[in-house]
Parts: structure tokens; C-alpha cells; sequence
């Protein structure tokens, strides 16, 4: 009996476990509305590092060191690390996984991989290959811009559908065992395009693969928006938040406002934090989904609640040579009946 | 009953079929020792693209939608494409991608992809995640030659232990039926950095990790050296090659020389070619893989196969900051009993 239902979703009928998640957070992010959930708050956005990219790199791997502390298990403990970032080579996950001694498999989803390593971590648990799996994924605003936009010092102005880039870093530990909050369904996204090219949009690039993967999570498991308490884009921001709901509804008649949250508008006060249409980067859905989500989960305010992390698959040489900026989504349910004080 | 064994080490029970498998190669692969064995060699490794980037997008595209061809499937019977590339954001796949109606994870493992791929696609057919899935990677000389190193317009000299990066792509189709090569047991590498800093001296900084994936598979599945007929590392080069054997049995003592080659030493005649210590990139250990070694086990020649595909997790951000290259190697063993015209 296949555990694949409808034409992308696996159905995970052992239910593997978030047995814990951990989050970090730069100065910026630790300001802002969602303060109160992050379990370590940057005062340094370098971290005490020599450089932006050494100071990612510093954070995923605290967040994967402290979700093993967490959930009471050693290095060893871990059978597999699925994990990736925005920097070329995903270096900040290669440096950080050379500290650990954990099978690991690099993984690039640009802002989708929070959900990308989370539904292959889960299928390494459902499938018995693993009996503890951790997904992360981290990004940072300074490495980012110099990276995919322009140096800092540049000063260049940012125009009011751009993104922040999360200064950040997330991980979830699953298992096998215990009553904590499960992940049940996991839908895989296609890449899709529709044609914007401007690395300020990416709200608007991604939106078309939030709504597919949205539509097709729907169909394959026969789910209404109504039977999730909360269903959280990755990075969409506020342009991309409208426009996925919007067209939701009209191309497939799927309201999803009632329950419709987006990470990136959520995790700044975008007027007076200055971040235009919101926060962006892996980092963003990961701090989000780690900390916010999950502990609010945990205290039973979330019983059902669907992730999709949404990425910009940007490529500056691409861009150059004239191309757009394809998107992809990838879908994650969590559930949990309990209350965990 | 866990499908894990040892420590690193996956054993698949249902033993995953690998029902097809197309490689694609540029001029100059084209005219190596081992061309007879490659189902496309180009004439111009342009491919008829404005650019080397695109260039190998369309390779990488060409070898997925083959693949499916030769198994007499549709793009929608593949549940999963999993890829990766050398380029910055893995655009070659991103964009190969974008043209498929295939649930994408993007990977990567620079060199290791092949491998890496492989062992995740197998895990979803073995877990009962997907009928099909497909396994790809690509690298080109042109576009990982700017993108690493220096322009090729800058004339810049080749060291003799330099590699020299393949423009090739490969893809291996996996199901669950059929009398076809299958997948046996898939260890997973971990991080290894010995502090090689030169992009010179790739195969150097990867043989640490192949030295420790190899040993591992020995250790997890109580497998030696001489139950394989042939044991494959990535693209090593003949130096990488010459201290990999030499570590392994000094070490560990396991010696594997009699049944050991390096895709890189093996796709080109390295004086004649002038390719120094011997090819490299993803695609390296890819076309081998997919054609020579796939067609050699299918002919009856080789039985067990041990395939270690190895990357070395260069970043030129963090070269310019001081950094080592960290090296990783993932196995995947491949039996076949059978003979096949």
C-alpha cells in the first residue's frame, strides 16, 4: 500500500514527531512583534564573528546542537541532517555540518527549505531509515543583500514591495517516539514561473507556487481550509500574502482568509520596522515555524496547522542573462491534540 | 524492525530498481576512453544556448526527459525529481525544473549529487513514498570554470594535480518493478575537512571524506572490499584516486586496490587530454555512473557495484575569508544478477 496520495502528497501513517525545535534570531527580529517566542535573541547580528557568512554559519549550527540538547539526545543520536541556506554552495550548512559528527545531505530550496527538509526528514522516519532526523535551515540579512542584491555600503534604496532578509536560524528534531506534535501530510511543489524578474518582487514570484501547492495540498487529501486552525506561507510578505489569497479563491474558489498568516508579514512591524512588505529569507519560516508555531502549538492554541515554506529559486547569473525568477512551495501538516506546559 | 544498519548505513529490503538511465556528454568527454559508452555526445558544448549556463540546463532537462522516455513513462508518473548542480542556487536544475511537471527537491552536494540524490530517490521508493522517482545532476567546464576559478578568457595556468570540471549530465530513473539493477544498501557521508584551501586541489580535500564513507559501508554492512567488482569514487582525479586507496589500507586496513577506479582518472586520458589529475564535477561521476558503469553492470560485467560519489564543498565567499574546502562522499551500492541486451 503506497503512502502517496492524489499526485504530490504523501500521507505519513506513523505520524513521525517534532520532538523539539529551537530558534535564533538577529537584533532586528528580536524587536519585533514576535519577540516573545524566539529562544535566543541576538544582541550582534555578527555573533561575535569576523564576518556575516561566519556568523550564519554559527547560528544554524547552535540551533542544531541546542534542538539536540532540547530533546536529551547526543550528536550521535542523529541519524541524518537534512539541511541548506541562501549562501552559494549552501555554505553556512556545509561549514556547519563539518562540526558534527551527522550523516548529512545538503539541501537548496532557497526560502522553501524549511519545509523541504522537514517532508524528507519526515520520510526518513516514516520509512524507518532514521530513527532521529533534523531539518534546518538559516539565513541572514547582511550576507544575503551582498550577495544576491548590493554590498551594504552601497546604500541603494529599497522599494515598498521589497523584503527583509530574516536574520535567522531554525530547527526541528524529529523522532519516532512520544506524545509531541506530529507531521501527518507533506506536499511536494512543482517549480512554477510566471515571468517577474525583479529581485525585488519575490513576493509576487513565489505567490504562483504558494497557491499550486495550496491547491493541489487541497486536493490530494481532500482537505478543506476550514479544517486548519492556521495555515502559514513561508516568505510571501504582504503583496504575496494578497496575492495568493486572492487568487486561491478565484482560480480554485479555496478561502483560506480566515486561518491565512504569512511568516514574513508576521515577524517585523513592517511600517515601523522599516521592512516594507515584510521579513524573507530561509531564516524567515524557520525562526517562525520554530518558535511562534511550534510553542504556540505546544500550549494548544494551533491543533492543525499546515507550513508552506515558499522559495524564490534567484540566481543572479540567471538574472543577468535575462531570465525570471522561478518559485516553489513545499507543504508541511502538523498536528497535536495535547497541551505541553 | 529499523531499515538502518550500523551507524551511517541504509539497507533497502525491497531493493529499488533503477529501470533506466541517460547520460549526455560535451565534445571533448565525447573523445575519451570511454565515449562508446555515453547516449549523447554534443558537438558543441553550447548545445545551441547563448551561454554555458544554459548550455547545461538544457543538458540536465535533456538527460530527465530521456530517461523517462527509455523507461516508456510520462513526466506525470514520476513522483519526485531530485538534482543539483555546481551552479550558485543549482539554477541549471532549478530551471530544467521549471519546463517539468515532477514534485522537485533541490539538492546539493557539489560533486556528491549523483550519490546523494540516488540514496534519497531510493528511500522514497523503498519507504512507499513514490512509484517513480529520478535522480539528476549535471556540471559544465565553462560555467563552473567562471563561476570557481577564473574566466576562461584569463588564460590562467592548470596545475598538475587541477582537475578538469566535466560538461555532462546524468540521470537514473528508479521504480519498484522489473528485473533491473537494484539498490542494495546507501551510506550516508559526513563532513570531512583536512584544511586543503586550494580550488587546485579538489581531489585532495575530498579523499578524507571518501576514506570515510568507504570505511564506514565496510564497517555498517560487514561487506570487504572483494565482494564488490567494482568500487567507484566520484571524481578524485588519479591523485585524489592514489591517496584514497593508499589511506584506506593504512588506516583501516581495507584495501581495495583491486577492484578500485575514480570516474575521473577514467573519463579522460589525462596526458593525451591534457586534463591533469583527471576530470571533476557533478557530471563527472554522473555520465560514468549512468553510462559506463550502468551499461557494464546491465552487460553482466559487473555484478556489485559500489558507487561513491564525492564533493568538495567549495565556496569562493568563504576561500576569500580564510576558509579550508570541507569534503563529503556518499555510497550506494547497485546489484544486478541478470544479463540484459
Amino acid at each position: 500500500m503506497s503512502k502517496r496520495i492524489g499526485i504530490q502528497t504523501v500521507k505519513f501513517e506513523t505520524k513521525p514527531k517534532i520532538i523539539a525545535a529551537e530558534s535564533i534570531v538577529g537584533p532586528k527580529e528580536g524587536a519585533g512583534p514576535l519577540k516573545d517566542y524566539f529562544d535566543i535573541i541576538l544582541s550582534d547580528d555578527l555573533n561575535g564573528k569576523e564576518s556575516f557568512e561566519k556568523a550564519e554559519c554559527s547560528m544554524i549550527y547552535n540551533v542544531i546542537t541546542e534542538v539536540i540538547r532540547k530533546a536529551k539526545l547526543k550528536e550521535t543520536d542523529i541519524d541524518f541532517l537534512f539541511a541548506g541556506d541562501l549562501l552559494n554552495q549552501i555554505s553556512s550548512s556545509n561549514f556547519a555540518a563539518r562540526e558534527l559528527e551527522i550523516p548529512f545531505y545538503g539541501l537548496y530550496g532557497a526560502c522553501s527549505t524549511m519545509t523541504e527538509s522537514l517532508g524528507i526528514a519526515a520520510m526518513t522516519i516514516e520509512g524507518e531509515f532514521a530513527d532521529h532526523a533534523i531539518a534546518a535551515t538559516s539565513s541572514h540579512f547582511s550576507s544575503s543583500e551582498r550577495q544576491f542584491r548590493f554590498p551594504l555600503e552601497f546604500g541603494s534604496q529599497r522599494k515598498p514591495n521589497s523584503q527583509w532578509t530574516v536574520t535567522g536560524a531554525g530547527a526541528m528534531l524529529l523522532g519516532r517516539k512520544g506524545d509531541h506534535p506530529c507531521i501527518t501530510y507533506a506536499t511536494t511543489g512543482k517549480v512554477k514561473d510566471y515571468g517577474i524578474s525583479s529581485p525585488d518582487s519575490m513576493g509576487e514570484a513565489m505567490a504562483p507556487a504558494a497557491v499550486d501547492t495550496l491547491k493541489q495540498h487541497f486536493k490530494d487529501t481532500g482537505r478543506k481550509p476550514t479544517d486548519y486552525d492556521l495555515i502559514a506561507t513561508g516568505d510571501l510578505g504582504k503583496v504575496g500574502r494578497q496575492i495568493t489569497a486572492e487568487l486561491l479563491k478565484k482560480e480554485y474558489g479555496y478561502d483560506i482568509s480566515n486561518v491565512y498568516m504569512d511568516c514574513g508579514e508576521k515577524i517585523f512591524d513592517c511600517e515601523k520596522q522599516n521592512t516594507n512588505s515584510g521579513g524573507s529569507g530561509c531564516g524567515c519560516s524557520a525562526v517562525v515555524d520554530c518558535g511562534y508555531i511550534y510553542k504556540n502549538i505546544l500550549k494548544g492554541k494551533y491543533k492543525k496547522v499546515l507550513l508552506v515554506s515558499t522559495g524564490a529559486l534567484m540566481s543572479t547569473t540567471a538574472t543577468l542573462q535575462g531570465e525570471s525568477i522561478p518559485g516553489i512551495a513545499h507543504a508541511v501538516s502538523i498536528e497535536f491534540g495535547g497541551v505541553k506546559k
